[in-house]
């Protein structure tokens, strides 16, 4: 049988199955992927992070000296890019000794190069490449309706004010939202239902496309900090946890916790 | 930061943590038994099942020469016994080389003395212990009743028969099951939903009390098969996978398959 050393680690509960194959040797197929993201039968994830050197990646045409974050959905299909996960493939490449982590450490993903940086708090810091703001839309939820902002962070998102932290509670992500005019996100979108708590505080929970409700989504977070707290460090609440979101600059910087939970070798099928 | 060697692995989908702590030396608390089987934060399982001597156990007054299964849920609760663990346990043991498996194995557990036995074709039988055939009553869902037949494996289970693969499937079991009359269950019950396929085949979903539905439940589906189809060997289909009952004998016989998925090292908090 075919096993596999990886570490698992999270992000505000945002978790990742994680291993090295610097060389670029190691081909999962979408089946392995899906049976060590299987809660019950695998180890459980939310995604795969394979680091490799960017050299032996076909697709990225930038500096060959790099980690290469290949990420991976839980079914096996490729992703670009994940803020909680860039987060805990940082603190897995530190903790493996493969970066010198008291400097900037570039990492190319799929979305372009990233920068991360270890903070003396423990926390981490992950560019997140530029906001693009969208149209207003309109997003439907069990009867209701809210007028909503899309912006794109990489990916699709529409961003819905709520007036209190009791409405959000209340909310039942269990449905898929639904958005007008239809032809607004043709790929899907992922909505954030934020509650403004100060002016530099929001509180949200986001439905992400394909998946329903999730504890946290670090594009999510960056989406609903650029729209509704631009130009300023503010700090977001998710229900997996605390992320910190700076959007002074050109790029949004996400900062929030990465742990790595354990080490083993697990079987591939 | 206290870590601990663990295996996980699952039967019929119902996981569990392992480890082997012969000399009874190493204590959790509810807290690091819930961070391991946190599914996001830790590994992620149903239960922990420790593997003692039982010499070191203090409750155990059978044996003294026999592996004990300290089974704990995920919250770090005491459990008494578990089928599919006891299969998961055993197949641990024999892979870590602490049993023969050409011979029966006697297992320790809170329950009582329980009995294993490899087979040639992979799978794992046990021994479930007597199964007491309790009252008549009615559960009650979403609005409708069934009659039911009550049965202790241990513990209590509540059998309701249905009359299609096609209702069984269509049953909401996100809803908690009541019954009738109310003091027939003081400490809750388990509720098994059956359709009887042929007189030697049943196919069941079961909503487990304080957890919900589940993809498989060792004692359930010896309730079932105890109470639909006794003294035969019957095949029992869970969303989880395929177990065998043999109801033949005095005490049931649980079988089915038993996997170790992986070794690591965890973080216990």
């Amino acid at each position: 049988m075919r096993s596999l050393d990886i570490a698992k680690g999270h992000g505000t509960r945002n978790d990742f199955v994680l291993f090295v194959d610097r060389d670029g040797l190691i081909s999962l197929t979408d089946a392995e992927v899906a049976h060590l993201c299987d809660r019950r039968a695998g180890i459980g994830a939310d995604g795969i992070l394979r680091a490799v050197w960017a050299s032996q990646v076909r697709e990225w045409d930038g500096d060959p000296e790099l980690w290469f974050m290949d990420y991976r959905n839980a079914d096996g299909s490729i992703a670009e890019m994940c803020g909680n996960g860039l987060r805990v493939f940082l603190r897995y490449l530190d903790e493996e000794g493969l970066i010198d982590s008291t400097t900037e450490v570039p990492i190319a993903t799929r979305a372009g190069l990233r920068v991360g940086r270890f903070n003396s708090d423990g926390t981490i810091s992950v560019t997140m490449g530029a906001v693009q703001r969208g149209a207003a839309v309109d997003i439907n939820l069990a009867g209701r309706s809210w007028p909503a902002q899309s912006a794109d962070v990489g990916n699709p998102h529409a961003v819905v004010v709520l007036d209190s932290a009791a409405e959000l509670a209340d909310l039942d992500l269990t449905e898929q939202p639904t958005w007008s005019p239809a032809g607004a996100f043709p790929r899907g979108v992922n909505v954030e239902f934020v509650v403004v708590e100060a002016p530099d505080a929001l509180r949200l929970r986001v439905h992400e496309r394909g998946v329903g409700e999730t504890e946290s989504c670090g594009t999510g977070v960056v989406a609903a900090a650029a729209t509704l707290a631009p130009n300023r460090r503010c700090q977001v609440t998710v229900p997996g946890g605390v992320l910190q979101v700076d959007t002074t600059g050109s790029q949004a910087i996400l900062t929030g916790p990465a742990v790595v939970a354990g080490r083993g070798s697990f079987a591939l099928s």
